[in-house]
């Protein structure tokens, strides 16, 4: 393990019970996961609602989701743990993509994964809110996995710097709550220098040929079946022409 | 001049008359402009059709538009100039953002500016479209300004890699037009690993509260206005009031 | 109770026992309740599934929301009272308006409602989707409430033509699925004289600048408390004084 | 010609002369041409722009087109007749859509014409905005065409009542700007009876996977071209294949 990632990790227990407020990124939980704080799986929040009593210390989710909706998924397994009369401390670390019309298996499924996310990005104002949210909701490891960038988790540590008692270092690269505009030379965009401008703003995607929300694919084919086993070979020609006939097929049964 | 800059402008106008295709960054054309290759001024398309006599080695346009505007712009200039008989490159350097709601003063007047931008930002495979197109209507510096990242400047270097003879070095770090996901083992996902996939797709927002478009602001005042002039100090809480004042009348009033 | 409907519930229990499909609309479910054929109420589908023994005969909902919203709250009905074994006709009579975007209580707390839902109405083509799923569901009372014309109505005829043996007498107005179109001058409107063209339509809204879905208001205020009782006389300016704080208030809050 | 149409014409000039505003419906035009007021036409604008010494007495466009871009048209109709020093009466009936993505053909290239237009009808809202926009460009004879319906009339009517020193009697019916929802159980409903209310209200379109504008088709085939010629029976199969075929063609070189 790199030390950077070790150093981090040291006494992470210690620090939440002594309740501190976490902020992590994504690379972040496949870490914990090596040093057995949090286990992987498919069915992490289900599993800890059904089966609270497996006894993690530390309990969330990571990836696949945009914030809000994990946050809410966190919400409800603290709810089976507290159910249980058990303890635990929670994390989440989510996608910075917007995906509300993701179906259970997130965003792997949607039209636009990989390569086409970008209209989906979160701007530093949403993850002001996310950081709100969760903090509201106990979680006190907050983090960030896909699509997260430096500006991103930046804005998570402005939203809890009095909850954390520290300013982030990069903060001093800019005024809060777009404070910098104050010296500009028009005066619309001066009027921008507020906090209420932004927590109020509906930023428009500049697309008006395309949709706001996307339909999921997913073609009734679910783990095991032969069509999901990992191939050893990239896709054949012959395999490709398959998999577009499966397509068609499954958008004419929908 | 810092030396890698100093290189890269070795001989540029050597290197566009010899027929090669140079594809820059946002920084580059301040640079152009010290040393005299480019005259900035929020006139350069219209002087250009104007008084295309001027006699500038390099025509083009930078900042404040999304790319297929930009290209417009270039090829309006690019008529003005040869319709007097002159002859000149042609370089273009636009945003990394949709703006087509702009009015002639561009980006800064849209209510997203500055730190609201990111449904706009371009997905890699706008870029393709937006290099295809700059090269077809003859410019041979094309380049970027806010918001482009290298991704972005990858897919424009691939876009053009049989025309330039080169493919970029970060295309190792992936396949051209998603042929990555040969290997997913979701069949749906690797039924994206085509060109014709990406190039069709109509990425949605996930946004469905925002609207596509937005209102740019501008409040009928111009160069010159006494609300225009640069401020020495920050906006002060009476400014603030006196602006937030302009803008309710200003709203009402249209 | 005027003739007509007398008319068109003459037998309606023997027509559907028969294995008839019956169009209404709107206006007709008010009739139906005034006869005892149902029962009004706010939880009808909830207290289909809690109490089936209740005894219904013909079992469904009316209004408030859109038509596949109400065909799967048909079908959960339908599982409920088939689970405790027993048998009833089942009825829907949905908006003619898109409505994803509402909470439990309805299109009422759209801000659209009442006087600005022109964007969600349904085209004729959606229409045939509806009958066709309420169909398949089971349902053979098959109407419409709030929003529907009809054009609409003979849509829903239309899409059952076969299954009824009928083919409604204001299809003699036009062509099925646009064939009407085969005649045009322009041979891209011919193209559109085809039943896949208009199913798979996207209709745009013509209105960028507009989201695509609302937040229903709702403050947190339901049934019996004192801002929702009936008033004897109009709003006075006091009272929407009143009204408009306790909406700015549960905005900030939320 | 039938009675009411003679009876609403009688006189027409002879009203608009003495400063009457004139609200009309789309048939009505066409009797206007019949009776030689006015001449139709595909280049109207243009023709009164470059031939305002043609000499008609009411000068004004219709259909095609949605409210404010035929108002703007209209505009540009007056600026040319005046600058010829000549003198002439306005008229405009446009659309009951939003058409913002047409080109210089209109509606009848988007995609959704004539069967799903529907996301596309102006509120009543945007009808008051229309008539007001008309009556200051100096507009007196204010109608409508494809798409009106008599809530739509009304609206336009109600906008103009001091000017025009009558109520419509269709307003009986209801209350002006929403006030009708004053008297209704939910408190959030009756904070919707009011002018500001309704002014700025931006609808939903409940159609979170439609797009906001579409493009409109054509295929570089303009009046004249065999593919234009009036068919005197109906598109065969053959016709058809060759159609869609095209239209591919054209897509693919876009």
């Amino acid at each position: 393990m790199c030390p950077w990632i070790s150093l981090l990790l040291q006494g992470i227990l210690e620090r939440l019970s002594a309740g501190e407020v976490v902020i992590g990124d994504g690379g972040f939980v496949f870490a914990l996961e090596k040093r057995g704080y949090v286990k992987a799986g498919p069915w992490t929040p289900e599993a800890t609602v059904t089966h609270p009593e497996a006894g993690a210390q530390i309990v969330g989710v990571n990836c696949h989701f945009d914030p809000m909706t994990c946050v809410k998924a966190v919400k409800m397994m603290k709810e089976g743990v507290e159910k249980a009369g058990l303890k635990a401390h929670y994390m989440v670390q989510p996608l910075a993509y917007h995906t509300p019309d993701c179906n259970c298996q997130g965003f792997i499924d949607l039209p636009e994964f990989p390569f086409g996310l970008e209209p989906r990005i979160l701007t530093r104002w949403d993850m002001h809110k996310y950081a709100r949210e969760a903090y509201k909701a106990g979680i006190r490891f907050i983090g960030g996995c896909c699509g997260f960038e430096p500006y991103h988790i930046r804005a998570v540590a402005e939203e809890l710097a009095s909850e954390r008692g520290i300013i982030p270092p990069g903060s001093e690269k800019h005024g809060m709550w777009g404070s910098g505009l104050e010296m500009h030379t028009k005066p619309w965009v001066r009027a921008r220098a507020r906090r209420d401008y932004w927590e109020q703003l509906m930023p428009a995607s500049g697309r008006p040929k395309c949709p706001s929300l996307s339909t999921p694919e997913g073609w009734g084919v679910t783990k095991g079946h032969a069509d999901l086993l990992q191939h050893k070979e990239a896709t054949s020609t012959q395999e490709m022409k398959h998999v577009l006939e499966m397509q068609k097929k499954v958008k004419t049964s929908a």
